[in-house]
């Protein structure tokens, strides 16, 4: 009876360990930025693992890793598992590598059961996730999910180096020969921590995840006059600063207004002059990063924002540039494969509730092409893309079991 | 009938021309920072022109400059005119040269009468007013009226060469030999402009200042936490930015709840970390500064940004740091010195009114030490420190009369 099976959680656990050694930090996370020498230490690795499992290991065009094994009927598409084994420069032990492993581990748990599929499986790893060595995030799974172009992403330059990918997969022996658009999935399925608090704070092993957030990001400036603070009176000072200080909460009540599901903030990344204690904020220039799994929603949020930036402007008398740069549009993940997450972890009786993506993944451009979905494994307090990331064996462990159930449940049992 | 002596204003005109010509920078502006080559020549050109007019110059350790004219009664303490020619870098032709010279042209026009005072009169020159090469501002006033320590200020270094004050006195040979502290005033009177907008908006030409605005300073630090703007639900964020714009907003409040003669300013000197459009801010430092011509009055806009502040962090979880780097107290000019300025723009029938200094002056400081008041001029939408400051020759001409009939109604006509 294949539902009595589980994976082997020390295993799983030793394999994320020993991928961390690669770039660790002295401070306990890993630095293995996309196509360095230590992503090829660590493609090694992993390819070494897959072939020990006896899975066969091929590459597309833009260095995707697809590690496969059999079905009983090889005509079908494989079902796919997988994230991203790239960090962010210090990053953590978890955030993509946790996603390969789990999928790795599913194999070696059918091994040792000698269980067989009716459909293929293959583990994946997606080329440059994070974005930190080549911009932008997502890089090759948005190539195959047609949200980039592939020579615009194979020209992409790193910003150490400033070689190509396409230079940095041949000189890391890591460009394959396989069209990145040859490769259909049944379906696929991505775990990962969740890099926010929810489930931590809940005390909720495994996240179903169904839908992803679309995002919007804005670059807003905003123009005044510089006066001295002390001869200038308050009425009718061009205070720039005061401006964007109506933003940042206007942005902030917008999401508030759109709970528990928006978002709504004005980022870390400002730039106010011309930088004296005593002259009135000339001129401001900061972000706003909206997000809502609704693009309705979030269309209502957009207008919002412009209408409150407007009237910001007009009172104060500033001039106003609010220009939206990039649009993500939200993700409904399969509803077939969101079911069979669900079910397994109900057979498992694993804490579990569903949650949005906040976050942007691989999964939510591998959607635009196959049934695709998400499991969210709790990290501590949601922290991530830092050193000290940290998750606890026994949710990755409760949340590899339900991938196994319900990748078990989609492929088939021969 | 000395009533019906007027000043020269095409000659006063004339004069602040030929010195903006010193350190004459492509926009129109000065260059001529404090004991630069620049304002070695400014001091030599002002002292010619005071031995063209008969005075005797001399300085004082500090490098302030005296030209003295003789009194009938020379057993009395001078009254002095007087400024400063520094400049801020690439600042205007204006701000303190008019108050050094129109104290000279007031010299030239009593002798072109043959007038002779009782008291005799002082044209002064104070040494570093800007701040801008040498900090703070104001140094030598400050040190005359006993705010700083002369020693320490003769050891302040200079920000471009690091040499000290003293250094650079001697280099230029502007190290006078007259204890600073051994020269009292029987009243001081400093033309200024006025460096906000008031008289140029409300077309006044002369500004009578009774008082000056005390200041506090203050460093502010709010620290949240880092995390990312999508995984992170809006409750429960601790987003330093939100803190700033809180308070940025109270500020405002706090100053507008006090008009119309509070101020109240976070300045544009501020600092966001870490600096991602992704990441909810996580500390944010700030600076405020609040002005009131009241003591008390500060002191309640002082309680106020402190209540309001903690309150703040409070609500958000932030940690708060609220330093007060510095407190000038406000100052009430001498009585006798405002009326003596007001009966001559009654008499000369110019148009005036009271007003407030926001900004620091070296009459502040002298105002420790001797009865003291200032006149100002409009300048065009109260632009200051900028090569674009600008004033009308007929407002200059019209303030520098009051200051003839005001020095003469104070000093007595023999």
């Amino acid at each position: 009876m294949t539902n009595d099976i589980r994976i082997d959680g020390q295993r799983l656990w030793d394999s994320i360990m020993e991928m961390a050694k690669i770039g660790a930090t002295v401070n306990g996370g890993s630095h293995r930025l996309t196509l360095s020498d230590e992503d090829k230490t660590g493609r090694d690795l992993f390819k070494q693992w897959c072939e020990d499992a006896g899975l066969t290991v091929t590459m597309d065009e833009l260095g995707d890793m697809f590690a496969r094994r059999a079905g009983s009927d090889d005509s079908q598409h494989p079902v796919g598992m997988g994230s991203h084994l790239d960090t962010q420069p210090y990053g953590g032990k978890f955030d993509g590598v946790f996603g390969v492993l789990a999928g790795l581990e599913v194999i070696r748990t059918l091994n040792d059961h000698g269980i067989k599929t009716v459909a293929p499986l293959e583990v994946v790893n997606w080329t440059n996730e994070e974005g930190a060595r080549f911009a932008p995030s997502m890089l090759a799974s948005g190539v195959y999910g047609k949200v980039f172009e592939r020579d615009w992403a194979l020209s992409r330059t790193a910003v150490d180096t400033g070689a190509t990918l396409a230079d940095e997969l041949e000189r890391i022996g890591y460009k394959g020969d396989l069209p990145i658009h040859d490769h259909p999935f049944k379906g696929f399925f991505e775990c990962h921590i969740e890099q926010g608090p929810i489930l931590d704070h809940e005390g909720i092993q495994v996240g179903v995840v169904d839908t992803a957030q679309g995002f919007r990001w804005y670059d807003v400036t905003l123009e005044g006059f510089a006066s001295h603070t002390g001869s200038t009176p308050m009425v009718g000072r061009r205070n720039a600063l005061l401006g964007m200080a109506k933003i940042v909460q206007a942005v902030d009540d917008i999401a508030l207004e759109h709970a528990p599901l928006a978002r709504g903030t004005v980022g870390s990344q400002v730039n106010i002059g011309p930088g004296s204690r005593n002259i009135i904020p000339a001129k401001v220039e900061f972000t706003v990063d909206m997000r809502h799994p609704s693009a309705d929603t979030l269309e209502v949020m957009d207008s919002a924002l412009r209408q409150v930036s407007k009237e910001v402007a007009d009172e104060i008398g500033l001039t106003l540039s609010l220009e939206q740069i990039s649009y993500t549009e939200p993700v409904a993940f399969d509803e077939t494969c969101v079911q069979a997450v669900k079910s397994a972890s109900e057979m498992l009786g694993v804490s579990h509730q569903y949650i949005t993506s906040g976050a942007g993944h691989d999964a939510c451009y591998v959607a635009n092409i196959a049934p695709t979905t998400m499991l969210f494994a709790p990290c501590k307090d949601g922290i991530s893309h830092h050193e000290s990331e940290s998750a606890k064996q026994e949710d990755l462990e409760a949340v590899t079991n339900v991938l196994l159930h319900a990748v078990l449940d989609y492929a088939g049992v021969s």
